[in-house]
């Protein structure tokens, strides 16, 4: 495993380094529990509350230790990123501006000019300056080359790239601290920053551990996780998915796709009907907020889909730990052990969900005008 | 303080002895905290969620400590309540119905026949028996007192009753333990059965702790606890008040105005915008659920009129500690200090919020429709 973990983006030693580097200024989020949830989902599921991070969402953790990581000479020039949208949910753009203010360095933003003013406004609370383009890819990209060869600012992406990785693998670290029993992790994926730094971790920590990505597939069925794992290659010519999930939209990049090839066990690709059940279970069951991307997991964990993506996950974990890397020998036997997958015979696992972002409009959502005081 | 006690329905040793009850069957809910809401309050907030207590709310402490007081032969027989509506929020004939599967004897709860069907899931889903009555207070009543009557079933009303009161008090007790610096606790009042718990536990524990209650005027300016206040009576001829907050409308009652009379330091009168914000807040900042009436300690905190309340009531609280417990005099120094109670200059207090309900449905305030996928 250790020398395995030098083909990727980040070692198991850069996500310690990274988790030493964000201590005091992360929280470490809570993992709760609901015996209601547990019921329905037959396992013993360990909700790892990354909505309580700042910010919001986990983004923070990524951004803070692609900072912290510049010397002071790159530092003293800032950093520079893009993004098509600034959305609520996991805001790479925001948590980079807010990660610049408290090493007290510029953060340059470049969004296109159609993005809704709302949508800038935590950007420019954290200080971030914000530099519009024309809404295309190509013109936020030559933007932001034009930015960083004019300022010095260090490019820092979003998902794939190593410090960001190893950022957000510190929700692995933790998690497998506060649940060393933790037999499966279930992490919503969207370029793979996120379930790649997690997989890093866990894999390292535990190699039994079984990894599972909650994605959704959109309703022009476009789920690329799942199409790029069934290919063995990268699947790039598929439509960014249309869902409700709208931090879920991005690709598998060169950096995270490796290891969600060679380490990830499973692909559970949910609809948004799935999300939204899963967040209205969260909102009144655990009286937590989560945004349709972060009610990912806990959407693939109650898909009916689960069981037998699970069975496959667990037997493929084990053949690799066997020694044998065969995926097809493992998926034969996985779908041998999917037939055990009902809901009453299964065995209960400790089920680690990531809830990664938190982040809606109270008054988008809110219908206040159907809420008339009680008489 | 102890001898004082023994003036009121509940003692610290009944609280501590529900407290000996309740262990292992409800949940000790955690404190939280936010630095963005210490920043808008001028003080540091420790919300006490009993959003995460069983059934969604801080009832089923009392309820369960009713129940579990009950000798044999009583309980056998089984317990009693009624309820106007079975609101979503603090819904004591729920936690009643819940109390008593656990302890595997019937309870009867007596409702309207115009009570909404979906309000009475809850219930039924617990066990419980519903009788249907005509939708008058004297028919509930009277019902309920044929209940008891035909079946031997004991009455457990949801608050103005010492094993309520006592369970009730657990959560301030908790709180103490949680928090041993607190200064300040806000609690919002209805009927005054959470009200009267905390503060006896928290004025025995800690005699200098000062208490405000969080009350809703209603758009029918109709609160019953500050008017009681004021006057120095039960103040009994106010309407109920006509507020988004369902679950506060209840009105005093004998067992629970002596302990808001003699202990209670201050009441703040909020409005249905105030509770609004303060749900808004704790929804985006912090990622919780808070129905409107878990929300109003909050709403309490950040009113205008809390500095200058504050104020008055720290001096009440000195005065008696003081040995003086001339309101008069109490009032005269607060409004002294009062002028000290601005923003910028007012003394950092450990304020305790207890966020007591989180009991809101997902479908009814959630705008669905205006939720599109994203693009």
């Amino acid at each position: 495993m250790a020398e395995q973990q030098t083909l990727y983006a980040a070692s198991l030693d850069d996500i310690r380094a990274a988790a030493e580097r964000i201590r005091g200024h992360a929280h470490i989020t809570p993992v709760l529990t609901s015996t209601t949830l547990d019921r329905l989902a037959g396992h013993k599921l360990k909700f790892k509350c990354e909505i309580f991070q700042k910010g919001g969402a986990f983004k923070f953790r990524g951004a803070f230790n692609s900072v912290q990581q510049l010397s002071p000479e790159q530092a003293e020039k800032g950093v520079v990123t893009h993004r098509q949208v600034l959305l609520c949910s996991g805001n790479h753009a925001a948590a980079l501006a807010l990660a610049a203010q408290l090493r007290g360095i510029p953060a340059y933003i470049v969004v296109p000019n159609n993005a809704p003013a709302c949508k800038l406004a935590a950007v420019k609370e954290y200080g971030g300056s914000l530099i519009l383009c024309e809404p295309t890819m190509a013109a936020r990209e030559a933007t932001a080359a034009k930015v960083a060869g004019e300022t010095g600012a260090t490019f820092v992406p979003p998902y794939d790239y190593g410090p960001v990785i190893a950022g957000q693998g510190t929700i692995g670290l933790e998690l497998l601290q506060q649940v060393p029993e933790l037999d499966v992790v279930v992490v919503p994926v969207s370029g793979g920053g996120m379930l790649s730094g997690i997989t890093l971790a866990a894999k390292a920590l535990k190699p039994g551990i079984v990894v599972i990505a909650a994605e959704p597939c959109g309703s022009n069925d476009a789920a690329d996780v799942a199409a790029s794992k069934r290919a063995g290659q990268l699947v790039t010519d598929l439509p960014k998915p249309v869902t409700i999930a709208d931090g879920l939209q991005a690709r598998l990049g060169q950096h995270t796709w490796p290891v969600v090839r060679d380490l990830v066990d499973g692909v559970v690709a949910i609809s948004d009907a799935e999300i939204v059940a899963a967040m209205q279970l969260l909102f009144e069951r655990m009286k937590l907020v989560v945004e349709p991307s972060g009610a990912a997991g806990l959407a693939a964990v109650l898909s009916k889909d689960f069981a037998a993506e699970l069975a496959k996950a667990r037997a493929h974990t084990a053949a690799r730990a066997a020694g044998s890397d065969t995926a097809a020998a493992a998926a034969a036997a996985g779908s041998q052990l999917a037939g055990d997958g009902s809901h009453d015979q299964q065995q209960q696992l400790n089920v680690g969900v990531i809830l990664c972002g938190g982040n809606l409009d109270f008054k988008d959502f809110w219908k206040l005008d159907n809420w008339q005081p009680a008489h």
